[in-house]
């Protein structure tokens, strides 16, 4: 088969005739319908710091986002079945851990990451734990079910475990709007929440980001010092109840604290290249606010929301309009370059060479 | 002014004129705008049994569904200004037992119901707590703004205090599509339920309750005993995750636990007749099933979620077409004999006379 | 090996030479170091009605509550070692299904037990899958590592999952004292209960429970129509917060709706002969109630939750004061016959024929 | 009456005759038994750069931890009658701001704190409002009655509103034993928690923190790196479940969260004199760490919470002996210094003069 495999520790990647591959005991094999490129993907293919000291195993196959058709099953999988339609789940777990054994298998202390930890989806054919190979209504679009992965993050960051409020009739800020933010806006919308605000720089995204519904779309760099303002005179004076950051931007993150509520909550997705700087007074400790470190997706309480969401056909629309490029998976160097010149959201992968 | 006044321990009641009231120091008085029949009231006008025990205060003006506008302040009220637009919350907490001191108020120990204990609203002007005078966006149509208790009603039903699973992506099933139930199937639309499935004999309501979003409506006694399949066929044969009671009919209490899957959770808020019988050990014990007893709203959580709801026109749109008839306050008679010949879902009441 | 069999449709059992079964790819072998008889192996012995209708597999080893060590491993087995103690939790899961996907394992939907749907442990060798195989402190007395799998009941009936209000400082009663309801009593009042009380017919258990450390044991029969008002008056005339029923007996159910304050909760574990019958507009509705049912213990959040309690010499001393006898097992039948005749609270099971 | 009164924008504090108060339509006049001092108070005494800031009402009573008899009854007055015992709630709410209706009084939007907004209570007789008077068990002990609202807090941070987890079983690290800290360590060793590590430099407090119940105090100057990997020594490598933060110290910040297991949650409820820095990225988002800030105390679920616990003589000894000195009210001064000189943990004041 062919795949993008990471050969060197350099930038770029390249394609290789590979053998096909064989899947363990309860593991599947899948031939690869459609695939996207994550923040993650792009990282690794530009080979920045956090890649460098984050991959150990080369050479390796790229890419974890992807949907595709079981072909074949190892000889203890119980719950699928050859012609099944599945998407990755890309974390990994151990199943046995303390995370695992108490309901947070997202954060499974020896969790893998496909593409990242071992062999990903960049490829005609993939090898799918079967706990990760997660099965598709058979009509939905492959380049939506790639990337349900980012919509669970989104589905996640707006409804964390423990969360024992929801959004509903509440006002909510999404600051920064790649494309789990955009997601995170479209979800917050079709779960009734009374306001969503965004924030954003990028033209490109500003406007997707209304077509997601957001109410109001603050550019904080345009706006500076008003965008507080701003979003206190969208929510009555009082602030939002619930803030996703989806940036990690220093900024957006003072933004996100000083524009929430008294007993509000933030979801922390962004990551962030150097220690944030925080005002833990005034933004946590008077204020009453919870935060929630977002990381992946509950296994598979959020799969579950995002099969059902998925029903709704005005999501389905959203989604495909996130996806502003489709490029054959033979060109993902294309690919790449969209995103890093901003000029993409989501860069959907055909499965052509 | 003129109110219907309940004057004998008998069915019925009369037009009377009265002094008009004035405030105490915490109270606002508010011309009536709109207002709205609820079941209860039919309950009082009937003078059935329920009524007979439970109502020990005569004369008593009759209702407690109301919008209006605040004429007059009691001299320690602050929050609320002559020329405000607001409802009513009708459950009159005292604000220190336990009950209200620990977040549930709606449950007050000493709690008197508008219309119920005390005077109420069917009348040209009305006397309400500040507490329980609710702000409404002044261009919230009237009759809307009267039934937004029943909507909150609804809201809580899906939404209990405590409930830390919320309703996006999952299955619905609403037994019973009174008023209330019609509102609790447009508001699990609005929620992102994955399904939303309802039951109902009345061919008005079954009409209505597809206008509000229900993916199925079933008629139970049409349906008989296939009717627990179809809600399996409906649910990838899981069976629905919550379950709302709005009937207070024993067959469909048991057609709702039937059709939970297991871990799912249950509300009940129709009121029965007489004792339920309930095989615990398959309907709630070995399903690790959740029943939450549903009375009023949380006051005042579920009263900030229904107005950030009714910002959506869909919703808004939805409530007007529950309200079947529009009837002049002077002929509330007229208004009874819909309710209880079953031609109408909800009716409004004109402050005319 | 030798194991306790049942081997025909009828009540009784007895012991047979079996060969020393194999642990499959995921399981262990286990030497089995102490067992102990739970209400359903009486059931079984029995040959009762439910057995009847729940009982396919014959012949069978009986038993499922027990404590070994580990002697052989499944060549896929990934977390144990050979010499590690264990004791196992009874339900082996699927792991694939909605409810082990999502948290809930517990009520896996196709769930088998231990000694119910497949070989169970009163032998001198056992298999454990390796995910059913509980490690613990190897200085835990083995009698005790038994009993956590009721320890664990008990916990989660106080416990359970989604419950957001614990129980630190609140009134807690316990309906029911058989091994179960005594462990609760012990377990609340390690929480910090306020007050616990206890309802018991039955001198030894009476005792018992108040070595548990319950502020009161009340006797139903004897207090009769009394047993609310002193509920009431050791609660500040509001009732308890928390009701956990472990009889199955009507009229305990409805003394735990009928004490309980509103908004409150009840944890229903007891299983009822037949259909319940509950006044839910009192009982549940007007008092906004919540009920869990519970059955098994959280897989695996309670068993952290017991060994950390474990960790505590005054839980383990109430534990071996539970523990009225130990038997041989070569003398399963006397063991029988001491929790028959009630004279005995929990029976252990010694590793001797 | 007698009262301690700021009177100047400087250090210290006078002694003044002043008229004695008169309770509003909804206040109580109560007849001061004990008081104690608090952190905040030696701010306002020391007039350091925050009180500078804050306080903006002179002269003003200071003070306000207390515990007293009420003596007269403002005429609205309801729950309370002269003769009752009782402590204050600082936190004085307007009941009618979002968070005060959506049972967050205690962040109200317009909250007054006593003896910062308004007078205190060091002095002979007090005024405080209806709702913030806490009646108490007459038998209790006035000066642990005064110090009930520091237990409240260290309540509040190991049960935070909204967390659905509790700390049965779980491990639980407090960094920072002041009075708050130290009444955590004693509160987490009574919920049944499995493991109770602090951290602190003064000698006095590591000895109390030990009498209090923890397993194992901390010295991080002393311990320094290591200090870590004892944490995780003691929580079989996984580190705690629960870190309260109650230093405002960057160092113990940094412990607190590097300590905590996956999936943990971390109160903060110390005050930090800057700006602090986090890495979030490993602190917060890839453990899927929740944060809660702790700010005063559930009004008033956490008060009934630690009513009950008071009830358990084991804590009202571990109170007591946190109480290292008591002085008179008159030689305030006296007690300020036992403080700032760190030799005192709690200092308790007696009605004398």
């Amino acid at each position: 088969m062919q795949a993008w495999v990471k050969t060197a520790r350099a930038p770029g990647g390249e394609i290789r005739k590979l053998p096909d591959p064989t899947p363990g005991e309860r593991e599947v094999l899948i031939r690869v319908r459609a695939s996207s490129v994550c923040g993650t993907d792009v990282h690794i293919w530009d080979w920045n710091e956090w890649a460098q000291g984050r991959i150990t195993r080369l050479p390796m196959t790229l890419g974890h986002e992807v949907s595709g058709e079981v072909v074949a099953l190892g000889k203890h999988v119980q719950s699928l079945n050859v012609g099944d339609h599945v998407s990755a789940e890309t974390h990994i777990a151990d199943g046995t851990c303390y995370q695992c054994r108490t309901g947070k298998m997202h954060i499974c202390e020896h969790v893998q990451v496909l593409g990242v930890d071992r062999d990903g989806v960049f490829a005609e054919l993939a090898v799918l734990p079967e706990m990760n190979a997660w099965k598709n209504d058979p009509k939905l679009d492959p380049a939506l079910a790639s990337i349900q992965e980012p919509l669970g993050n989104a589905v996640h960051a707006l409804l964390p475990e423990d969360a024992v409020e929801d959004i509903a009739g509440k006002s909510v800020l999404v600051t920064g709007c790649g494309p789990i933010g955009l997601l995170a806006v479209a979800v917050a919308r079709l779960l009734g929440a009374r306001r969503v605000l965004a924030t954003e720089v990028n033209p490109v995204r500003i406007d997707l980001a209304r077509r997601m519904g957001a109410d109001r779309v603050i550019n904080p760099v345009a706006e500076g010092a008003t965008a507080l303002r701003t979003i206190r005179d969208e929510t009555d004076g009082r602030g939002v109840d619930v803030a996703v950051e989806m940036s990690g931007h220093p900024a957006s993150l003072r933004l996100a604290f000083e524009s929430l509520t008294a007993g509000g909550r933030v979801s922390l997705l962004g990551l962030f290249d150097s220690d944030a700087t925080i005002d833990l007074d005034n933004a946590v400790i008077f204020k009453a606010a919870r935060v929630h470190g977002i990381f992946g997706r509950r296994m598979f309480a959020t799969w579950y929301q995002v099969r059902g969401l998925l029903e709704r056909s005005e999501l389905r629309e959203k989604m495909a309009a996130i996806i502003t490029h489709r490029v054959p998976l033979g060109e993902l160097p294309r690919a790449m370059e969209l995103i890093e010149s901003m000029q993409a959201a989501k860069v959907s992968l055909e499965a052509r060479w």
